[in-house]
């Protein structure tokens, strides 16, 4: 038998305990162990250089927060079984297993219509086979067929602690202080009413700050549009070479698995059949081929890779009002004439588009918020409140990006 | 002119600003940027998933510092010039610049003879011809030939601003609460008497408390038995490697500039014509190498690669005593005959030695107090002095490794 | 000579230095001294047992901001002679001194139609005469008659150093994490525009998080039902013992400067004469009062002073509604009966009111945004503002009390 | 049925959970609640202003840790029953119940004879009586009667939360950073064998940075020399107070409880009559007095008085070695020369002694790290061991103090 228990040092919430063997199983087998080698945050720490904590490092905090979460439920008469415990732990730890190199970032680039929740599910399928069957209740949390709905809330709603996680931790690592939540309130004002999560009343601040740091992170953050360039940037690397090995050129990736990914083709992949390839894909996986891509004859792919390197991110523009056409055309014609490109080859050097919250959801469910008289009552409709269509509106800004020369 | 002022966001410290055109040039150098993809500590985050802090992020946290002491030392009266005062910011920028992947852990295995501070001065060099001469001040600091000693010690001494972030930044990113030091307090007790760098009486306690934390770090971090055992096991991935080259095989580094330096022989190697090679390396390099050997057909190579890159540590004792003879040749029966192989190739899978303080030195270099009376005394004089020959003896320790089967 | 250099230790801001003799003799007049005795957040301590810290502290912070945002602003090419800095400096150190004991929780109960404001000023210009004139330019300051706008708005307007640090030092010592603001940030975003003073553009999302900490700090802290009850019943306490007095009863205070102050009469009192007893008042005085006043005869008196003193706060009702007709009464039916007393006296016990932000104004000036282009819009003007007539709307609640039995 | 669950904010560590009836009952009795008004660290604020928490503050955060250690405990398997649980937070919540004004600054001065633990046992039996019988565990565990010695230690040993708390709070609170420790790994880390508290072999260095942070609280917090000397003018007052008393002056206190104290004569009081009495008194009381005595026609007393209220410090020289004889009469003659007092009275103004660690005893206790064989060394005795003869010798000082003119 493994040893049993684990404490694991974090700067976040000081330590985490892992206190179950199966978890550690999970967490020392390599489809874990991989997301190690994923940036949490892509390309932010160009901007923000401590934001280079990986999704293994979230995971594990969104476990703790689960453990808070639970214990804290129990202890207000929540009927929570060992199993169910177990399984909500398993589900949240295992999560964003599913995540590819640069997460978003490439998430549609890599393998085409496939998002990483539905990978995490085919790699939680897969550990369950190995694991024989430990893993259903889990599985069942996880795809919200539990029938006790707030373990699946826990895992994924409007407050389920893989946002608390994320957003503290990347504040944290950040240092942008204003992202920082109330996560230890919040959780200690949990409760279940009819089966579903709700928060209670004293709650009602902490959860306005709670949404107020997810905005702030959107637009501080995730959104910054060096952050933004970069990752254009790195999506045009890929989309380039893509394109040369269509054309019949040869061109290898660093590595064996990440060239197995590169010479693909079709629009939907059927990513079971390379699951153990995509598990070995990680963020060195990526930048050790764009390093080597630095000296490729192809001028759009070594000008794209030595500017990604060198931190010569592209010019960018990132603004709440679409593109003024006439600036448009005029950055087109400087950099036609800069490079000797046309049209095609041109857009891999000026683009634009629009940036919305590809990376996190700002989706319409409700935070319900238990009064002491037993009523519920939306966030957005309590006295005073802060949060109201504004702030709820989807988060869109229009980009757009030129060589830097 | 570039923008002449940049505000960096730092967990450390809040903020970091850049306040000189030069500063900003170095800092975007691709021999600057290059240090992001090193992490400051090697693979200490196998057990502290925090410590994932690059050099470059350590470079400017300790360029911050350096701002603090300076601007301490002329608010006291200390005579210190422009020139002086962007020489010691440069210096400190550029005193780690010569690390090459996996810092000191693969420090004299990929470049045989060359220390990491003498890597950092042909570059400081090197850009000093890039840029007209404006690194001169840095370098006589660097090199401890400029007459004002105190600017040196403060980027290399006991005491200086260099240690003062690592065991800061360190702690911060492990987790490991004991370790952070009061790095304002010691700033703030800075003082120069005679020309060298003194701390005031009042900060006697915070200097213990310093040393104290280097100690725990050392203890409880740096020499941390699976982190230890991790970097003996990638210096013989890469010791392996070389071995196969040299019997002839034909073996390749996932990147360019890695496959150069593990084609290169001979003891002491000459680094000042590879050093743009050398400005190309960081971690991914090594990685992405490491994963590509998964498979390789060399079982040691293959074995060793993947438990680096599943975690899968090897086993290791770790102890103040010599490891007793009797079991060190019971787990070499053991390995030998698991795995079948003999002496020589045998030393891959079972091996000790002494893990000493390579990370960082503990020289024998005195913290001189400053008595109100302006008399110095050695911080080991004191009062009630805690700091005695115990502590400040050579940290050493011995350990065995074999592998995990 | 006074020693020339003090440094503090701040919890909050790590350390304060005080760098100027005329700083450090203010520092310790017993008029400033004073304010060591009085809370901060008065009775705020009841609910949050950490908020005991001072006004003496506050000053003493809020100083540490004026100091970094003098020091920004002079780095940025702003015109500050060290005369003004003295006086900006000076202005803030003592912009609270003219506070009595409970601050604003007693602020017209002790002396009707004195605002503290008013006071702050009768003690700079003792002061100012004491030490020859130097607080000249401090006193010019601090009544907004100095031409340097920017000055007085440091010390007072919308973003002034006074609440960016009793929010965060309240939110600090409360424990209420939500509250906490990034200072560092928004003064290293200010500037002076047109002699005014603004915030550049790259602060919006900190200058909107600020005034939502501000928002969470009434609610949550500063109007939390148990802390407006305890100063609704300590400003009972005092009128009672007034009310006494002026019938012809013998009732004495502890100490002799509370004593003459409680023998008062008028409605308008002038505080000039009473300067030095007046600064003779603090905490201390009322609560010692208090303290000998549970076992006085008068069953009002006795029944509300031991109600403060053992913490059997009153019943409450906070709400943004105002209170129900029917309920007030049925609640004064039922205290009449318990205590056979009628209306007039009745309504010590039983009594309602409005809770409006009396502590801190929250007035209409603008914030002022700087963009790159150096045009200026409002923070209520910015793309996607959170900030709109909602969160800017006046803080007011109806309460309602009745006696604990 | 009072409510059952309460939930405290702590700047410390974030919240406290009061969840059983019987601890909110303890904590809102007046003799709990009187806490609230003695500062856990007498006149330290003089010096570090942030230092204002209070007695009822500590006693919540020891009682927090208390919870975590014994929930550690349980999940490791130590048996504990809900009763013995119930005990030994009631024990810890009441440890300090006993505690007077100014703590130990004036402990033997009020009631010669009387430490405050019996004190606290005394409230504890009264308050046993008052809830028929609840309290039985929880005094067996205080007074170690309790078979389960662990439950004991936990509330009064080398490594009880009290002082975990205490380092820790106080740490905190005066912002002194270097005395803060690692509570929560400590805490992790406790074991029981053989029915002690011990801790395992992982917390080595957290202990010893511990037993580093109580030595640096100790001389630069503790006995800072201006504390120090406040709380021996203080002492003084009282003294003189009593003199003129027992001379037959009519001399009183601002507060009916207070006066009663100072008018007690003999050398053991008879504290067990006066209990309710003693459990009025807190700092006001003093406080109050003293600004009374300001103005009193007894010149000692007045000067005294006046010199603590407006922070006129005596001078005091505080030293490893005896205060040198010469200096000693020197000052003396200079203070007799310009009072007029001679021997006797002059003591009031000239005076020295030894400054010990009288607040928080460093006894010899033993701390016991368990190692993997199970086997218990001494902290003392592990490899490399910091903590030696050295540091675990009583600190002890000398001081000298005289009258600021």
């Amino acid at each position: 038998m493994p040893q049993a228990r684990k404490i694991i040092n974090d700067p976040v919430y000081g330590f985490i305990t892992i206190d179950h063997p199966l978890l550690l199983q999970i967490i020392s087998h390599p489809y874990y162990q991989r997301l190690r080698n994923i940036h949490q945050m892509a390309f932010a720490h160009l901007v923000y250089p401590g934001a280079v904590h990986s999704r293994l490092h979230h995971s594990l905090g969104a476990y703790h927060l689960m453990c808070m979460a639970l214990a804290e439920l129990k202890s207000k008469g929540t009927d929570i079984t060992p199993d169910e415990e177990l399984g909500a732990k398993l589900a949240i730890l295992l999560h964003d297993a599913g995540h590819g190199p640069f997460s978003h970032a490439l998430e549609q680039e890599l393998i085409k219509g496939a998002h990483h929740e539905s990978i995490s599910l085919m790699i939680m399928q897969k550990l369950n086979d190995e694991l024989d069957g430990q893993l259903e209740t889990a599985i069942s949390i996880f795809t919200d067929q539990y029938p006790k709905k707030f373990l699946h809330q826990l895992v994924s709603s409007q407050l389920d602690v893989d946002r608390m996680d994320y957003l503290n931790r990347d504040s944290f690592f950040t240092g942008v202080a204003e992202g920082v939540i109330g996560y230890d309130r919040i959780i200690k004002m949990l409760a279940v009413k009819d089966g579903n999560l709700v928060v209670e009343e004293k709650a009602i601040y902490s959860i306005e700050k709670f949404l107020l740091s997810r905005r702030i992170m959107y637009w501080q953050v995730y959104l910054h549009k060096t952050v933004v360039a970069a990752e254009k940037m790195l999506i045009r690397v890929i989309r380039r070479a893509k394109e040369l090995i269509s054309k019949g050129e040869k061109l290898h990736a660093a590595t064996a698995s990440f060239d197995k990914f590169l010479h693909l083709s079709g629009d939907k992949i059927a990513v079971a059949g390379l699951l153990d390839d995509f598990c070995r894909m990680d963020d060195h996986d990526i930048m050790a081929t764009v390093k080597n891509w630095c000296d490729h004859p192809d001028k759009i792919l070594s000008v794209l890779s030595r500017a990604i390197i060198q931190r010569k991110i592209m010019h960018i523009r990132l603004q709440a009002q679409p593109i003024d056409e006439a600036f448009r055309k005029e950055k087109s014609k400087e950099i036609a004439a800069l490079t000797g490109l046309e049209t095609g080859d041109l857009s891999y050097f000026v683009f634009g588009g629009e940036a919305t919250n590809r990376l996190y959801n700002l989706d319409n469910e409700s935070i319900s918020i238990l009064y002491k008289d037993e009523t519920l009552r939306d966030i957005s409709e309590v006295d005073n409140a802060l949060i109201n269509i504004k702030i709820s509106e989807p988060v869109k800004k229009y980009y757009f990006c030129w060589l830097r020369v």
